[in-house]
């Protein structure tokens, strides 16, 4: 059963590929990346900011939201974008992966996740039906399958276990959207651990079951680089071409590189916000970490060719001053830094693709990194 | 020795004044509220929006920018407006106040106060020499002299001490002014704890030595309103009428309008940014809980009148859940609500002055507040 299809795929330049997903909200252009608003706020950053910085498109996670304020209430509020006053296109994820890390007392049937809320301890039932129930009532303009993710490393049988029940879940989940309105998408999940053929096999069975949209989940667990890269090797030639591929919870600046670079259109990571809490910098230098004595004098802006007025106009020395004496104002400018260098990373891959030039745009932008920052003042 | 004078009187409306200020940096509308930059930052407010709130003028605590980032090195960097970026008047306390409130083993000599750092515990010599030294090297606009400030109860020889003392803090703080560039200012304190007599003395010996503009300190410490209004009485009218009035710490919305009440030009408070921390929101219908489950499902805004976005154009249910889920969001927006309602407030103070209408906006504000907040919807 194919569902509607709400990508246009505009440019491919080898495996990368550079399109424009029409959601309810507004439009998102990919490759894209989404800072995440885990419980409908994005951590230190105004969601003005969040747009100014470039961003079409955020996540939010339903196991937060469920949990408070609750799908039912944000519903009656009118739904999420609404709600938080983001007002543009949102994705949620199904709930699961938060079930497994944060919550205790879980236990995982045929039938549903079972778990107890971290905040009050309540006893919930997350079944797929439930979740899509929840990110409908949130309003999501994209709804994640529940699925099953294993921590690696894990025995094959358990991600085959895991693999295949996510599977009947991505049916179960499939059939529950149904009552979403027209444009609303669902996306289905590749699991499968770091296991060559079983990624294959869910890739083929959730092709077999159409849905809106692919993720690929499970990975940015720990496991190294190499092994990101070969599952998506293995899942991304069996995915039609002409749906949005969404590497989940990825990653750095280097790690959405290489999966752009081997067919993926999507990411989302906490990395942007979270590093900026801890004083870390993305730029075109590196990662930069603002505690290191050597910026304390330095009256230069991380990156004076950046075009976001943080980065181009506030001194380290500053920034230094801010992270050292524990101030919010540093955690809130490097988060919004770090949105506007990944969203600026996001435009410049995707005009890279656009002109065929995305191979040397690759080289000359990991060449930066590695070169390192500019010398002590 | 009279000192230049760069305020202009512009109104009176009995004896609350409406005036200008000219500093270095830019000049300040009076009465004017000074949001607490303490440690170069606002807590959790950008720089635009404290502007944008309508402040002009912003105060730094020369006791924390002494310890980190130090004196010297801001001096380098091109003093605290531009370090900070908020390229506005500054005013910064003499340290005095935190040493007495923050520091272990502090003692008080004629020369100067001696303390240990609460950072890194290095012992300090602040003498009233150092304390202009300091604010010279950061670039303030206004500084203020040192002075000892008694904790109250206190006996009156006590009070006394410390008011004499002061005094002759003052006269050293002004000799130690003599090197600064034309146009920056230095306010004398006028203490005396709670005792009209001793009050009025030190004003009279303030006056006797001469500054740019006078202050009251060491009121706002926990005594009741009408012994810090009392304490305004006697000091005020011993006050040159053509210089500026600062009250120290102070406070509430309607301290406020009842110093105004009673000739006060200037004030500075960490309440806006505090109690926004802590979930309360400053409007015309008094302070807000905003943790209160009254608002959990509110869709209106706090104020649908106010002109600041923030405040008109989120609702109450957001605000609530920020609160609720610990969400640096939510203590951004209350604090960036509050500056915005303390300088609508003095805007609004400004107006009536000039127009002669002052009690009157003082009854129908006092008025506001008192019938408290709309009703649950």
């Amino acid at each position: 059963m194919s569902a509607p299809n709400h990508f246009d795929l505009l440019a491919t330049d080898g495996p990368a590929r550079a399109g424009r997903l029409t959601t309810p909200h507004g439009v998102v252009r990919t490759p894209a990346f989404m800072p995440c608003g885990t419980a409908g706020a994005m951590k230190g950053v105004h969601w003005r900011e969040v747009r100014d910085a470039g961003s079409d498109i955020v996540l939010g996670n339903t196991y937060h939201l469920m949990l408070r304020p609750g799908a039912e209430r944000i519903a009656s509020l009118g739904g999420l974008q609404h709600f938080t006053g983001w007002n543009g296109p949102m994705l949620t994820d199904s709930g699961g992966f938060q079930v497994m890390s944060l919550s205790e007392l879980r236990k995982v049937s045929e039938q549903a996740v079972t778990f107890r809320s971290h905040i009050d301890g309540t006893r919930i039932e997350l079944s797929p039906e439930r979740s899509i129930e929840v990110q409908l009532l949130l309003g999501s303009d994209i709804a994640m399958q529940l699925d099953e993710c294993v921590r690696l490393p894990a025995e094959r049988s358990d991600i085959e276990r895991a693999m295949q029940l996510s599977l009947r879940w991505g049916e179960r989940s499939k059939r529950a959207f149904e009552t979403a309105a027209p444009g609303y998408m669902l996306f289905g999940i590749a699991q499968g651990g770091d296991d060559a053929e079983l990624r294959r096999a869910s890739a083929r069975g959730l092709v077999d079951i159409g849905f809106h949209g692919y993720a690929i989940g499970g990975l940015a667990v720990g496991e190294p680089q190499a092994v990101m890269l070969a599952m998506i090797e293995e899942v991304a030639p069996i995915l039609p071409e002409a749906r949005p591929r969404y590497l989940m919870g990825v990653g750095t600046p280097d790690d959405i590189l290489e999966a752009v670079a081997r067919g993926i259109d999507m990411f989302d990571c906490v990395m942007p916000t979270r590093n900026g809490r801890h004083g870390m910098a993305f730029t075109r230098f590196g990662q930069i970490n603002l505690r290191n004595a050597r910026h304390a004098d330095d009256p230069r802006p991380l990156d004076e060719e950046s075009a976001w007025p943080s980065t181009n106009g506030i001194s380290r020395a500053y920034l230094h001053h801010l992270v050292r004496s524990g101030e919010t104002l540093g955690a809130m400018l490097l988060s919004e830094i770090n949105i506007a260098y990944y969203q600026r990373l996001m435009a410049d891959i995707r005009d890279a693709i656009s002109r065929g030039t995305f191979a040397d745009f690759r080289e000359r932008t990991r060449t930066g990194w590695a070169k390192g920052d500019i010398a002590p003042r």
